[in-house]
């Protein structure tokens, strides 16, 4: 019990920093894509600020399992923050670092509302536009027939892919490209779903019909104890006669 | 208790009033677009009519402001309608006063019933419908490589993008029509939702399955109530045999 | 109650001969639009059997009118029946007839479960995608700009459309086929709701978590009734003794 | 019951088997499609792997049906199966053996819980996007407008065609390749329906609201309860007396 107590204690004290580590991670993602002027330094610092970034949720990863009572329990049920620490190690997947920052950052919500996990999937939807409009970017910037060439065509090739729209005026030639679009038709039909969801729950919360049955049963046991009482009444009267007798 | 029923007489009495000057309001910003041909001198009329009708918000914004009994929790609790009035102040967000209006009487919406909610989306998608197409043809008729260029394009356009159809016969190509489409996009995601969720609700209320374990208790109840009777039958023989004794 | 009964009875007799109407008229319909080598004396065949059947139907309606017992009550509650009858006799509106016949025969479809329900969407899909494919076809084949030309390409661009994917190869050029496309667009929507409330309302039904509660007071039922059952023994025994002393 | 539980021994201990058996056949199916410089004895091969899985589930059905207590009702209740094995014999209806395959494996899912749903629903979309991609690929890549020519461009399609974004830079040509397009359309609207089910039904039981009533009736029950046992205490009371006396 007590390792476990520390384990949540660990996670609650660092949910904050660690949600503004993956916010900085974002900018030092985002910087070398969009300013295309920017000098070889300034991408350094970047390419630097993502690694350190990366180290520090793969040294939180190693804590949480030190920490974890059944350690084997801990990987099966976390596998998903392993693939988020490993996977980006593989040059070709480094577009996922961020995918994964946005992963260990959301295992940590804890989803006690409705109100909460819509806030979660808000949040997510637009860190997951953020990151598709920069990855389509710096993916397609530089593919022959590609057409999505400036951070403006991207953000609203991002915004009309997931809502599922579509119009096809921009869509990615690559094959990073098109993974990336994947991505983010699938988080649009997630993204509907909640909405859909939402919108259901509060509904049907609100104008369920009210259980008839429940009220006459109610109003039966009620007057099922209104017989006891009156029987205990008689019985009352039979001890002081029996008694009196 | 007395402000709070002041607040809401005003709300009750100015709701129909603003719901005409809401009208008249996206009258006054249609005419210049549709009409291209519209001299100069409907142009300032439409535009004054315009601003009029944002003062009387304003106004009445002011008033309920006055009239809430806690002023910090009105600001906090309707920081959309205060957005809804500030936000057109600034002159390439001119755009949004249509929005601010549809908005603004929305707010006033007192939802009670499925039935309403459902006539208030069916209402706010027309309303949409219509302030995407007006805007987009304002925004997109003057773009060198702009492809919306009718009223009878814009409404089409419209359609094709709330529904998350998305031809790309026409799609804009300006930042400000962009974010219009955004705005339709989202808008039709709600819309899809809220029509599922209303045939979801009729399904569930309609079909849901008899609970099983309420009519078990509502009989374990019934024989508990005929085990007391004859309970009480007993007593009562005791009791003539008692006293008869 | 007899009039009401009557007018049921009326209906319950009608549903099936006019079904077949309706699929007779969607036959006519479709016939000169597909077979552009029809001569004329077969298209005016057509047009007389369309004429005929929207004449059935009109001359039902007046015979249900006469059957209602509250004739007002009958008009206002079966209004789409009345535009369904009135519509098509305007001559730009003869798509409408099509549309009309689906609604007056959708109108008789009593809903008695979710099975029926789906049935009816079903059929109602494939009415509209074929209603749709033919009167796009009707209209864009004769338009300048049109690239719906064959059975084939209008088939294809109603699922496209219905299921909201719209690709954008082909797509309406003339307002009227315009207006279809935003019919089958809403139907889309709406049979994507039906789908997924559906299958809502058959996991909501299948996984509802057991009511932990409900069992806890069956049981605690069960155990007061036991109770008084030992009570009843004590008070014959009391009883035996008291008679026996 | 010995029949009946004879065919349910078989189906589980096939179940496995088959599932292999599937894959096996799609790889099959797959190889001479995507590898178009195979040999003829390469595509020979995989011609008779495909015949040899379809004749093991055609005995298989066979085996089924002659277990079945009433054979009638489970050719009625297994036509699904019965068209899967009967169609692919049809040399046109060639491309719905995959289908068949799938169809047959599905059946066997014996559906127990939303997880299971959710795994089956997943398995299913992705092996139909294996066969739209594999489909298509094999009709549209020798039609001669066809722009579906390599496997990563059928693979991109089938992803824009099921998540109803619908991008329109590759869409197919032929009649079979949009048969095969329409039914991953509506995969698509089917699984969009599962995930928003699945998270309504989910929120749904998560937030529903606590039944005021049934904490009201349980209160009752013990206030009963209460008065029951004090009445046993009176009578064994008056016992007391009555012996005594």
């Amino acid at each position: 019990m007590k390792e476990q107590s520390a384990q949540v204690r660990w996670e609650q004290h660092t949910q904050r920093p660690l949600l503004a580590l993956a916010v900085l991670f974002a900018v030092a993602y985002a910087v070398p894509i969009v300013d295309t002027s920017a000098g070889r330094s300034l991408t350094a610092v970047c390419t630097v600020v993502e690694w350190v970034v990366w180290g520090v949720f793969a040294v939180d990863y190693l804590v949480r399992l030190s920490l974890a009572r059944d350690r084997r329990g801990f990987v099966r049920q976390h596998w998903m923050d392993l693939c988020a620490v490993v996977l980006p190690l593989i040059q070709p997947l480094r577009l996922l670092r961020l995918v994964s920052t946005l992963l260990l950052v959301g295992q940590r919500a804890r989803m006690a509302s409705q109100i909460r996990v819509t806030t979660y999937v808000a949040g997510a939807v637009v860190g997951l536009l953020m990151f598709g409009s920069l990855a389509v970017l710096s993916v397609e910037r530089d593919a022959p027939n590609g057409n999505i060439r400036t951070l403006g065509d991207a953000v609203w090739w991002s915004f009309t892919t997931m809502t599922t729209v579509g119009y096809g005026d921009h869509a990615p030639t690559t094959g990073l490209g098109r993974m990336v679009a994947v991505g983010l038709m699938l988080s649009g039909i997630a993204l509907l779903g909640v909405v859909t969801a939402n919108i259901a729950a509060w509904f049907i919360e609100r104008f369920e019909k009210d259980d008839v049955e429940e009220r006459r049963q109610t109003e039966a046991i009620q007057a099922l104890t209104e017989e006891v009482r009156e029987l205990r009444a008689e019985v009352a009267a039979l001890r002081k006669t029996s008694v009196g007798g």
